[in-house]
């Protein structure tokens, strides 16, 4: 095993962190995890190179779970996600996605340790033991994609996730502390999350993120599981701040559904509290929502506006009715917005 | 996970397989495993890029005999060395051939499932079972690395090493059959390998690797350990009737030191002998020796004249006295050998 002791080895240039693109398209960083940033990325790789995918590193389920507590490194499965939606769109990118997506499966009756890993995670833990800098790994892992911008991670330091969740029994309703993004993500349609912290409280953001968003034109903030993907970057003090104070337009895009087992019974009203209690000084310019998961368009319209912003309505799900955002839609609606404002 | 079904994606071209070099430098197929496959291909890569490795795939232990077990594949191990032998002379090479050498190591006190595997080894899995192509599979493993020659398994069936062993006991000697490579490997001083076989004992031959071979200016077949990495390319009936039919010239390379574990008590000639035995019609050109390993120079050029062919002296090894060969003299001693004959 090699570890390199000098400076690290001279990347290919990629298209993000060139300080400006050449052909005018904005400067977008898009913050978010798992398969909302993906859906999100998608969108956006077909508007611009300049393009930073900032993300939650809480993840201690499956694979990112198991790695985190074998090896004690960040999850990587969410920078994987993010890094595979960026990958050229040639035959080389699309393979070397497809390996770093590929998941073993263990023979029948062999108790697997590999099974269910993904090699995408195994290769970029790999980078970041070897060159020791996790944002330098994430280059490599790029590079090796032909990615479309770059995948940084909230914070270079893993986080926890802890939720207070009011537990409905047979004797009444009860306030449990949940530990663990998995745990808090599956708490389940009998609880309710009445709040969420991260562990260490003050970690700080990742330099290179904090400077993309100072940079950047746009910023786009969810989809995503709210509590588990979408507010921990509003929980990070440092990454809070930044995002309050860039100069860039910020957009909140709402989920296509609000009823997952995280949100049970919470209106798109109540996302937006959310989002309002997390960071009371985030003002936005648009929030970008389909129409169908929205109960009141007025009072929306209404709470958008005192947040600085304005509603955007369009249909930006999959025309097969699941709530998966449409790359091609989600890429006009935004499109259309980057020209408005 | 996504499998191709469509014709496999379109790889850059490297320097093998093309048919002819240019520059008029040698087509050199060289056949091993290991270490020793590693310090030819590290001399070799330096005189051709028309350069093919053929490779044994009947190990069994660590990392490679773990993933046979566990996931039914061809033992990845002496593939990945040969091909990280290859990587081509660049910041970018010689980053993914680390990655690829890169070992897991779990934290003390967690009983890591990960621990020892290389991560090379995973991701010419991941291409095998993505691709369902193994020679492909090199193929794009190589392109990663910018591989110089391509790097073939002796057969895309896995194989399984057997032998009869002498052992020595009070009782006195005892005949043992040792199943696996590793266990061969290890049969240690006290015992005696008398016979090897290969199960299944008519696997077919790479196709490409006799295709290579037919096509080859020289075939190189060791340095390495006799038993389970350079005989076992005569035990295959394919490729030993390719390697006895071949118009390339032919060099049997001896290793620096003849008492390894599994070699114990023989010697230079004793390791000729068993090369005849088990391929009784191979010719050779050259038998290229250090003259340390040499008792009796006058004996071996007579029993290297038996086999049709001259010794050829040089000091090979590297300057710190370990049996390990020095590319640069090594690459000397094929220089003037490919020039002479």
């Amino acid at each position: 095993m090699t570890f390199l002791t000098g400076p690290l080895p001279v990347l290919p240039q990629t298209g993000a962190g060139r300080g400006g693109d050449t052909d005018g398209a904005p400067a977008v960083v898009a913050l978010g995890g798992g398969h909302g940033l993906s859906a999100s990325l998608s969108a956006l790789r077909l508007l611009t190179t300049d393009l930073t995918a900032v993300v939650t590193v809480a993840d201690d389920g499956g694979s990112s779970g198991r790695l985190r507590h074998e090896l004690d490194v960040l999850p990587p499965g969410d920078l994987r996600m993010a890094l595979a939606a960026l990958c050229d769109d040639t035959d080389w990118g699309r393979t070397w996605r497809d390996v770093m997506q590929h998941r073993f499966q263990s023979r029948p009756g062999i108790s697997g340790s590999l099974d269910n890993h993904a090699l995408g995670n195994l290769l970029i833990v790999t980078l970041w033991e070897l060159l020791g800098d996790p944002v330098a790994g994430l280059q490599w892992a790029g590079a090796l994609l032909g990615a479309r911008g770059q995948v940084l991670p909230m914070s270079t330091h893993p986080l926890t996730i802890e939720g207070d969740v009011l537990r409905r029994t047979a004797q009444g309703t009860r306030l449990e502390v949940v530990t663990g993004q998995a745990r808090l993500a599956a708490a389940g349609v009998q609880s309710k999350v009445s709040e969420v912290r991260l562990s260490p409280a003050d970690a700080p953001a990742c330099a290179e993120a904090l400077t993309a968003i100072e940079r950047a034109d746009w910023i786009i903030l969810g989809p995503g599981s709210w509590y588990t993907s979408v507010l921990p970057h509003l929980m990070l003090p440092e990454l809070r701040t930044a995002l309050c104070k860039t100069k860039a337009k910020r957009c909140l895009t709402m989920n296509l559904s609000n009823e997952t087992t995280e949100t049970a019974g919470m209106s798109a009203l109540d996302h937006l509290a959310e989002v309002r209690r997390y960071a009371p000084d985030l003002r936005v310019d648009a929030v970008l929502a389909d129409p169908s998961v929205i109960e009141d368009q007025d009072a929306f319209a209404e709470a958008v506006a005192g947040m600085g912003g304005r509603p955007v309505f369009g249909k930006v799900g999959a025309a097969t009715g699941r709530p998966i955002h449409d790359p091609l839609r989600l890429a006009t609606a935004y499109h259309d917005m980057f020209g408005e404002n």
